[in-house]
């Protein structure tokens, strides 16, 4: 599969998202089962880092690559799962990873975009969102937070607001990590069987899951206006963790291969360099 | 080993911190060699990674309690490997990791502990500083960056800072990566050796060599004046990379496990929840 996974995952720009035709057990691209795609996995480590380590290099050299991954996606669809399997195969020193939460009084005195400005990945770094400035067309719009005049003219702010930052020269990969209603049950319901797991359940996420149809609307609507040339969106099914592992990582491999970040020359002459480290 | 390795490679407050008296080729606490040590440090992982979990856990039933991790050491002394190696067994979404280059004009406008306090780790985070606070009485004094009367009142400083950092649920745990001169003329000749290398290299850095016991000097006041009761240094001898990664990663079990972070319990009512998303 050469840049395959993209062709198969992407939204095409404009839609339509049919997020009904998408089955969320589904395995694009992937021919086998948990086992070789953990095996596949760990192959795709390797290949990560060293991209990553050539795109850090290449900014000390002037380069202004970088690369931003957008993860977004209901409760319990993995996207702190991801971050710790994909995530966590890279080096952490050249990541730059946020949480957005609901946002905080500072944060609400700005343009929504304020913040996830503030986090975006400098030149040479991976930046991970999870959630991100779509939660303003999704949460927003479903809890009707802000009036329908300002949350429409956003989609055409985000996408004006992407574009100029890939000129610049980030790379966008925009993840919905797409799990099924049964599947969320059945993590929720897991994690009320463990006390270790507790923390991570409110009773707002049984509210939220009776929105789900009015979630799908809002999902389906920023997935098919911000799905564009210059930032697609992909849609991972994520019902296997397994696949989405895998998923994920492979979609950041075949961009950071389109980057093909080089290692800088030095910016000195390595045979004084040698003499003097020797003399001494 | 109880809590021993802080003990064995702790500077005692107020010194004496005798770096002539450290041999960087030692292995404090390790009886074994490289294979071994490899196989230890993959035996810690999944214990530090618990006690991650944990940590960041306790944060969202309000605890305060966080941790950074303050790494010092000359060129090649090991500071970006052990965040690769040890930091890299954590789940990044619970580190908050800076490294700290030479100020910005911006940051230069504030008082020296503006930027590191910028970057502290929040309730529930790990932190990692690659350089610090530290430099304003390494590089900034031996390069004579400001009066004597300025950096010499910082000790105090940082003493006083770190301590009220550390009353507030913060633990400090400060390593000095010590290696040998030869050692560090081998890794800067290799660094020559391999083009993919030459971007971690500066003609800068065979200056800075050659200053050598100036940076020694220096070095010495500091783990003297700041290895405090609240706030310890540890000098680890870090010639052999497998004995620094195994002992930063033990040194950080060791304070994880005294923090004793608890999962919190959940705030509403389990069999309610669960009633709740089976009847849906």
């Amino acid at each position: 599969m050469a840049n395959g996974l993209r062709d198969l995952l992407r939204v095409p720009p404009g839609g339509p998202a049919r997020l009904d035709h998408r089955d969320p057990d589904d395995t694009p691209g992937f021919r086998g089962k948990k086992a070789k795609a953990r095996a596949a996995l760990d192959d795709l480590a390797p290949l990560l880092s060293d991209l990553q380590e050539r795109l850090f290099a290449a900014a000390t050299g002037g380069s202004r690559r970088r690369l931003l991954l957008v993860l977004q996606g209901m409760d319990t669809s993995g996207k702190g799962g991801t971050v710790k399997h994909v995530i966590g195969h890279l080096n952490p020193a050249g990541c730059r990873i946020r949480a957005f939460k609901a946002p905080t009084p500072e944060e609400l005195g700005h343009h929504f975009l304020w913040r996830v400005s503030n986090g975006l990945p400098r030149a040479g770094e991976i930046g991970i969102f999870d959630r991100s400035h779509y939660e303003d067309v999704l949460a927003v719009r479903v809890h009707h937070l802000v009036d329908k005049e300002v949350w429409s003219r956003r989609y055409a702010e985000i996408n004006a607001w992407e574009e100029a930052l890939v000129r610049d020269g980030l790379v966008l990969v925009k993840v919905f990590l797409h799990i099924g209603d049964e599947e969320q049950r059945a993590r929720l319901l897991r994690r009320l069987d463990r006390t270790d797991k507790h923390w991570k359940f409110s009773r707002n996420d049984i509210t939220e899951r009776g929105l789900w149809p009015r979630y799908r609307t809002a999902y389906e609507a920023a997935l098919e206006r911000c799905s564009t040339e210059p930032a697609p969106w992909y849609v991972v099914p994520a019902n296997r963790r397994w696949y989405r592992n895998w998923a994920v990582s492979r979609l950041l491999l075949e961009h950071l291969r389109e980057i093909d970040p080089r290692f800088p020359p030095g910016d000195f002459d390595v045979e004084e360099a040698r003499r003097r480290l020797l003399a001494e």
